[in-house]
């Protein structure tokens, strides 16, 4: 009989950023009726079946009209094992260039099952020893520091600043891990409505990790799925659109912008990568042969549905989300409204209680002057009826928190309403106990 | 400008493991005329836009109708994040009973982005430190080898003796192994039409491996990918269906009996493990997590479609498929006569060109008096129109070998009889070749 115990397997399955996942999705899975203010999963009002089929519908006719292909291509394009980077890298590609202002040779996209797997070909590429490292603004988010984990890759937290990013500990960061014999190779970083912390870089901000990240020659890693939703704010230019010297690998999801049950995401990889043998070539061919061993290539069906929605759009996803971007800013005003009513000592700055004022994206972070651990969290689910996340997930060093993480993206305003009663009433009540300790001292 | 060599990433990235897959695709893609006896891609002819609209359709009404699923909660399991381990977990477990005689709790399956996700969580998770060690039956599929390089395992080969695996050499393997201070973790194995042999493994051997694993106290990963396409053979049962203690993780694949491009796979990984904190738990529940990091979930719209197709079934994929079990049987009949016209004197055990005679399954192996190389296959390719796959890719040492797979998965009778015609005067034109060069001598 083969009895295993869990040190015999891989280090990373005991480690808490492996588990914090798990039980975040127990504590929602044991409290069903709880007010969903943790999960950062899209809208769901507007899902119809029918979309799918007419998606499938549209990438087979453009399959057929636009490409020119034979009935038996367009069947072996979505049914048979396909090119490992991808059928929807013109598409893609397109996009980007329209939305973003991304300009990219198609052959620098990898299309990957959803933006995780598109973040692990790119750390188990960067790490060839115990002496790679990489930085990645704190708090981070947690699927960061899992596939870190799975390739052994240390992370190493970067200040965020009032910035999104503190330049000053990002260099302290590089130079001290050189000193030590590390070598820093990347740094990850969100600059659009951060998951966690809601917050974005400004444009001197960008411009600015642009040039450190030029001088200190490490890469950026940039994230970006919440771009698109950015509420009434102008948007920014994202590094990738100001990247001259091919220092970013930037890192797409259509979860958010199309559906997260196709699990598309992409990574554009246009560095160049010279090979033992004298031949240079991208970046993005190296994270494909990884992904041809990984998952061989992200099913042709599920990129049939993000190619449709793309050719119905004409590759604009910008314009397609509207109704999205109006709920979800709507929904983060309404939060951010509702926390001023509940905790209205807050606006002249003598509170006790204070949040983030994030301009869009999905997520603002309350903080509190008490511990906000796991076992809070369960009491809030069972006690009082609503879910949030402990911020303590997002830091990677275990050191106690307070502060936790509301997310609006899923949630309709009368839930909104009810889930901030609710969070007011344990912020009240774990108010009144701190008080009621610190008379009795 | 950031510039990277192959020395600045993953050592996996220069290794012939991971080039051999790029270097057979390229090759096709040059030689796009040329007869396809590499590709062990699945008969295309069958292949039906209209089917996967219906499979999605019955699997949503078999979420309502059968699972009592409100129309939102439908939506959602096929437009949202989902469970990790999967929603088809119980439709899998049910195949497996009713395909395999596979008795399996639904909660120690994962379904997996392909076969090859399966493969690659196993390997992670059962790979700590340098001590680690794999077997694996030889010749190997690739993309075991491939993914084993991912988490830097080395494998040892296992000779395939006559009967699928030298169970000596295995005893060997191991033993010599652990002397090394190594720890053998696991064998791989395809007890079923093996890809590349074509061999299988008969019921004695089956049982012995399974008592030699036991007694050496390894698992078996048994990966059965042509199990249903066994020609006109019976069955044998898997070694999963006769494993007593847990010995066996079994990889499963819906690439060959639904469709590729759904890339849906699973695995059924039983064992329990003990956590440090006392707790006892399933494998799959440790893959899972792995997995949480690599691809957050399997599509669920490619689930779905599975789903939908094994609804139709009724859970059985085995009659589902008599139609391409046919063809299968009747090319590799066809190949297997088509070699014996050609090549008249093997039949007498006095030929230079021998071929193995499999059962089922995609593959022959064909050995000649010469060795096979890339160079050799592009020669084929360029100058007689016909590809298949020089056997060393499925060697690890590098050494020259004098065999060649042919595939006749995806090729009509016409193709086979034009594609043999080609290899027969390719194999003449080198044996002329040779004659000439001795009588030089």
């Amino acid at each position: 009989m083969v009895e295993l115990t869990t040190a015999e397997l891989h280090g990373a399955l005991e480690d808490s950023a492996l588990n914090s996942m798990n039980f975040l999705n127990e504590v929602a899975g044991h409290y069903p009726d709880a007010i969903q203010l943790a999960a950062g999963r899209p809208y769901e009002e507007f899902f119809d079946v029918a979309d799918i089929h007419r998606y499938l519908r549209l990438f087979c006719r453009h399959l057929s009209e636009k490409l020119g292909f034979p009935d038996e291509q367009v069947r072996r394009t979505v049914f048979q094992y396909g090119r490992t980077k991808g059928v929807i890298h013109d598409l893609v590609a397109t996009n980007l260039a329209l939305d973003e202002g991304v300009a990219v040779d198609p052959e620098s996209i990898v299309v990957t099952v959803g933006c995780q797997e598109a973040i692990f070909l790119v750390l188990r590429a960067l790490r060839t020893d115990e002496r790679d490292l990489l930085l990645a603004v704190s708090p981070t988010y947690v699927g960061l520091t899992g596939a870190a984990r799975l390739v052994d890759l240390p992370v190493r937290p970067v200040a965020s600043g009032e910035h999104g990013i503190d330049l000053d500990d990002l260099v302290r960061g590089i130079r001290q891990a050189r000193a030590a014999g590390r070598r820093p190779r990347a740094c990850y970083v969100m600059p659009d409505f951060a998951n966690p912390s809601g917050m974005s870089m400004d444009l001197p901000a960008r411009r600015r990790l642009l040039e450190v990240a030029g001088d200190e020659n490490i890469l950026l890693l940039e994230d970006n799925p919440y771009g698109l939703f950015h509420g009434d704010a102008e948007r920014l230019p994202t590094l990738k659109a100001m990247d001259e010297s091919r220092q970013v690998v930037y890192l797409g999801s259509f979860a958010k912008s199309v559906l997260p049950g196709v699990r598309v995401g992409y990574v554009v990889a246009d560095q160049r990568v010279a090979a033992a043998d004298g031949t240079v070539g991208l970046l993005a061919d190296q994270l494909s042969k990884i992904k041809s061993m990984l998952t061989v290539n992200t099913a042709p069906i599920a990129q049939a549905v993000v190619g449709g929605k793309l050719v119905e759009q004409n590759c604009s996803l910008a314009k397609a989300n509207t109704r999205e971007r109006a709920v979800y800013a709507g929904n983060l005003r309404r939060v951010l409204d509702g926390l001023a009513q509940r905790f209205p000592h807050a606006a002249n700055g003598s509170a006790e209680v204070s949040w983030t004022a994030p301009a869009g994206g999905f997520f603002v972070v309350v903080t509190v002057p008490f511990v906000v651990d796991d076992s809070l969290l369960e009491r809030s689910a069972r006690d009082y009826g609503v879910l949030w996340t402990p911020m303590r997930h997002f830091y990677d060093d275990g050191a106690a928190v307070r502060a936790l993480r509301l997310s609006c993206s899923t949630v309709t305003a009368t839930e909104i309403d009810a889930g901030l009663d609710r969070l007011a009433a344990l912020v009240g009540d774990e108010l009144r106990r701190i008080q009621a300790t610190a008379e009795l001292l």
